[in-house]
């Protein structure tokens, strides 16, 4: 078999560059690991953007996307007792978020392949990019126990933190930044509308909650959990009772409760590598960075190296402009670190940390009457959240 | 003797609140431990808010300042390679700093309060504050070994961080937040013209370094240096040398050294006492906090509890308006918790900090690039620097 991008991972941003390439007129194959319906079944993000949104837009994918989208002009964030709205449109100019989940991404980039013909190999296993180094690389997979081979001019990496794409960069090139933060996120999916119209950053003693949704009538809450707890020793009732115990009353007397779809416990984590780029192996999205969720940076952070690896794959076939391939990795991190920083942020912002000094207490808390009480601290907070804006290829 | 307000320390804070009080025709007695030559032997900050400069020309001791004083618009931060000034006027919608020696404040001070012929009595040993939760308070002391007694309605606590004041609250109804950085600051004054018309705040691998001045003819620069340094190790070659080392070195060929007027080390740290009142005893600048002096807010920061308990007492004294007693300490503590947000998020963004993860060290890196590239950053650091609005005390 034979290629121009070779892209491993069809997850969204596999799919969302896959996309892009076929309307530039670039050939691509995606392999993927798993089926597509546990992709589907894979319970993630749902805040885009702006973007995002002109990205799935340029794809073309965006027209179920335009009408069940909701757009979000603003946030709140509560500590304490205090209630404060990020009014996101008018602090930024006019920029909103929309929320739309992930897995309708990721359906809706499936259908617009599927459509445009363009191959896809799910279940694709042992998946190992070789040669990125050399002059021709190549792509070795098994499939029904056969093995097979993909040539190709460029891989791109999207097959996440554990995917084999980073593991293929020898480790004496790759420089690791990592946090891991003592705790997780217990999210709860449920059928339910949602409690605000906007989401609700919480703040509390016994620790960080967030009111997520995916539309008005499915709702995605979460709770800061310390790392040793067990989905298993969370029913519905207690997940309930302790999301209304961290809302402020009016919001907690609002909550409308129902049994759970999906219930599961993830680690918060900071890790970036560098460089995003070996040869002609291009690492994209989690494959190179996780965000922890606070700030809906991980899908949206995954699209901007999309655009950026997309725009300079487009002028190289369609001008020659190699020379750009060995920027990719420093003009995607210069968004990657902000976004991190971000994310960092707000996650020390609005996380209780039981190991921290008094002092350090006092200071979380005094940076939160800060923010949101200076309108140059409430501007950096809506900045950041609609997303900064892209860096240029060229 | 008996006053109206006893106050403790002939700093900048208990001479400016004195002087506020006299103007207002509010009697009161300084008493300070030291000789007024030590007093002004203390090299401090040198950089005023437009609060402090504007509570200056209330106290009607403006006349010398504002002659002397130079208006800086800006200040430049410089961090591997990049340089960026904060236009501070710009950003703020016009507000500038002073820069003027807290030894001139003090002067300045010192001959208005003689001029008004008020009562200070210098070298007063063994101050204590009596009966402060009583109705009557006293303030006894030793002069030339006779024990004397001074009767008052209020104590104003403004002896500094090892003074009196704060040691006579029962520890059990003091909550202490501090924390100490793992290293110091060495300053040295020299009569050399400074090398930037602006303060420069240099990030180096090395440690930070701060130009800083006192007029166009007398320099203060500062160098981070480990605790366990000491100053006798110190020559003035060896600290030109390392100062040039840490700054751009545009900056660094244009330095004029010359002869050190004094050289000393100071330890930073971060430290708040709540309440900062007990009774009818007030608590005022270093006696309550303490702040890095990482964005010069240590003595502007005495200025707004010195402008807070002063516009009480003249309520006090004026209109019968006993209650405001009470809210002194919450009123103060709420602009004293933003200014240790900014000194330690100034101190955090510029120093080096050798114990830190890789992670933390590019999330510093990147906080220095979000701020100083983001209009919202960049009016962020701007509006802590010039000086939050004070706190309205009704």
């Amino acid at each position: 078999m034979k290629t121009q991008v070779a892209i491993i991972g069809a997850g969204p941003s596999g799919l969302l560059l896959g996309q892009l390439l076929t309307r530039a007129g670039i050939d691509n194959i995606i392999l993927e690991r798993q089926a597509p319906e546990y992709v589907l079944g894979r319970i993630r993000a749902g805040v885009l953007e702006q973007g995002t949104v002109d990205l799935m837009r340029e794809a073309g994918v965006s027209e179920r996307m335009d009408a069940e989208g909701l757009v979000h002009e603003g946030i709140e964030l509560t500590y304490g007792g205090r209630r404060d709205r990020v009014d996101l449109k008018t602090l930024t100019g006019g920029s909103t978020v929309l929320v739309y989940g992930q897995t309708e991404v990721t359906r809706d980039l499936m259908e617009a392949r599927r459509a445009a013909g363009a191959t896809t190999i799910y279940q694709a296993a042992n998946v190992r990019p070789h040669g990125v180094k050399d002059e021709q690389p190549y792509v070795t997979f098994e499939r029904d126990g056969e093995t097979a081979r993909l040539d190709c001019d460029y891989i791109a990496g999207c097959d996440g933190f554990h995917g084999v794409s980073r593991q293929t960069i020898p480790a004496e090139v790759q420089k690791h930044y990592e946090r891991v933060y003592p705790f997780g996120w217990l999210g709860l999916l449920s059928d339910t509308p949602p409690v605000s119209h906007e989401l609700i950053y919480a703040h509390h003693d016994r620790g960080f909650a967030l009111c997520s949704q995916r539309s008005h009538t499915r709702s995605r809450y979460y709770l800061q959990v310390p790392l040793t707890e067990r989905v298993e020793d969370w029913s519905d009732e207690r997940f309930w009772e302790e999301l209304k115990r961290r809302l402020p009353e009016a919001v907690a007397d609002k909550l409308v409760t129902g049994p759970s779809m999906e219930k599961s416990i993830a680690p918060l984590r900071s890790y970036v590598v560098e460089p995003m780029q070996y040869g002609k192996l291009f690492l994209v999205g989690d494959a190179a960075h996780i965000v922890p969720p606070t700030g809906a940076k991980g899908l949206n952070l995954a699209a901007s190296d999309v655009s950026t690896l997309y725009r300079i794959l487009r002028l190289v076939y369609q001008k020659g402009r190699t020379e750009l391939l060995d920027k990719y990795s420093d003009i995607a991190l210069r968004r990657v670190w902000k976004a991190e920083r971000f994310s960092w942020f707000m996650t020390n912002l609005l996380h209780e940390f039981p190991e921290n000094e008094p002092f350090d207490k006092r200071m979380q808390r005094t940076d939160y009457d800060y923010f949101t009480s200076s309108e140059a601290g409430l501007k950096s907070i809506a900045e950041n959240y609609v997303g900064l804006p892209y860096e240029p290829v060229e």
